[in-house]
């Protein structure tokens, strides 16, 4: 631990460090930002491999001493810096006291499809607080792997790792260039490919088929768009949630959730 | 249909209305906002009777045909308004030319659980995000009634509104005093009560047991807190959504909707 407070918002590396907010300095960097204590402990617990550097404020709070413990057992450096050198690193409004730098990495796809039971895809979801929610949904459902595909929004874009709530250290995360080449790894490794789609059959007729107990692979389409004929074809079937009431719809997120965990029940039953 | 273009933000019934963002007003008035096209249109399409104006501005965009038909078929009075006029009547940055003014309605605690067969009771839910979705959520799962407990949101804040996406007016909401007082009811009405809590058994074992299938009142607790002992002890038993993951934990709107629709499953299989 270094014993000066890093008190110069202006400094290089703080501004440096902060330039990662945006998707092009992180692919230049290839590092990004994890911010809160939520996210830095389950960085610093699960991955600190990637963690090169958490700066964090003074204080007394029960989460500083956890990551203080996880850092130094780690190997991980630690700095001190004001509140104000806090806000100019971090993203949100309220960064709570404490921000690390870690290094982007990439899991391979076809590694992390080998054995996987349950994978959510994920294509052209924009919004980083749905695609956040579906991964750490996804991770409670107990996901081998989430895949963003096509023109999703980057998994490393501060608000995503935000609303992962440490999610994204959890399981491996994949970014793959096109739904197909997603969707045809996912065949490859023996997986059933199912497309989120209203137009579908509606779930509790592959429940009672049995679809849902193999291995599957989910794909989640745009919030507003959903998928298209063409997503869906690469696909081995589609499936809807069915809609018991008069709600128009669900939003992707909620959908995502129920369906992940219907598969993981009937996987498990 | 008045030919005149309401054209002052500050004009005294414009304040009036307005001022329905808080609850004060809302509970001396009697009436609430309801903002955007997807509010509007779903407040028209099933509760017209609640409806009292429709202010919305001059356009050609589709929604505003729709709104005018369903106004105008519902005898509603449509006003025209200019964009200064519908900013300043909503609570949203960006209310998206349309918000009417609806009275304030209460369904009867006992009338409303007297047949229900899947009922969610918030209780101390305070975010209204959170609240509108798992009213969202409820609406598609089936449900019979949402109960708004203690001292949850207020069902009628604007936010809550917004975030139901029409919800609102597809099925009985009622706001009960107290949780022992809505899981009372649920009791007498003849429905099982179950608390969402950590500390329950898990999900699947009451599947297997068939608890799922029967007439089932789910108890949602605070975002942060959850329920207490006390609360809990109400209740006919307590349920978890298993982790099955490195997750902590599932937000609230999420759990909820993975609960409710898997009661929803049991209760059609």
């Amino acid at each position: 631990m270094n014993d000066a407070i890093l008190s110069n918002p202006k400094a290089p590396r703080v501004r440096r460090a902060a330039a990662l907010a945006r998707k092009k300095e992180r692919q230049e960097q290839g590092r990004f930002l994890v911010e809160g204590p939520q996210s830095v402990r389950e960085l610093l617990a699960h991955r600190p491999e990637l963690a090169e550097v958490v700066y964090a404020s003074m204080g007394n709070e029960p989460w500083q001493h956890e990551v203080d413990r996880l850092a130094s057992e780690a190997g991980v450096r630690i700095e001190r810096a004001t509140d104000e050198v806090i806000a100019a690193l971090g993203e949100t409004v309220n960064p709570q006291g404490v921000v690390a730098i870690a290094r982007v990495w990439e899991a391979d796809l076809a590694e992390a499809l080998q054995v996987a039971r349950l994978v959510a895809i994920l294509h052209e979801v924009r919004d980083p607080g749905n695609a956040g929610t579906v991964l750490r949904a996804a991770d409670a459902a107990g996901a081998d792997a989430v895949i963003f595909a096509g023109e999703s929004i980057d998994p490393f874009h501060p608000k995503v790792v935000r609303s992962t709530t440490g999610s994204l250290f959890h399981l491996p995360v994949v970014v793959a260039p096109t739904l197909a080449a997603a969707v045809g790894a996912a065949s490859t490794a023996g997986l059933t490919t199912l497309a989120a789609d209203v137009r579908g059959d509606e779930l509790p007729v592959a429940q009672a088929e049995g679809t849902l107990g193999g291995r599957v692979a989910w794909v989640f389409g745009n919030e507003a768009r959903g998928l298209s004929e063409a997503d869906r074809a690469l696909t081995d079937r589609s499936l809807k949630l069915p809609i018991y009431g008069a709600a128009e719809s669900l939003n992707l997120a909620t959908a995502a959730s129920v369906l992940l965990y219907a598969t993981a029940f009937a996987q498990r039953a």
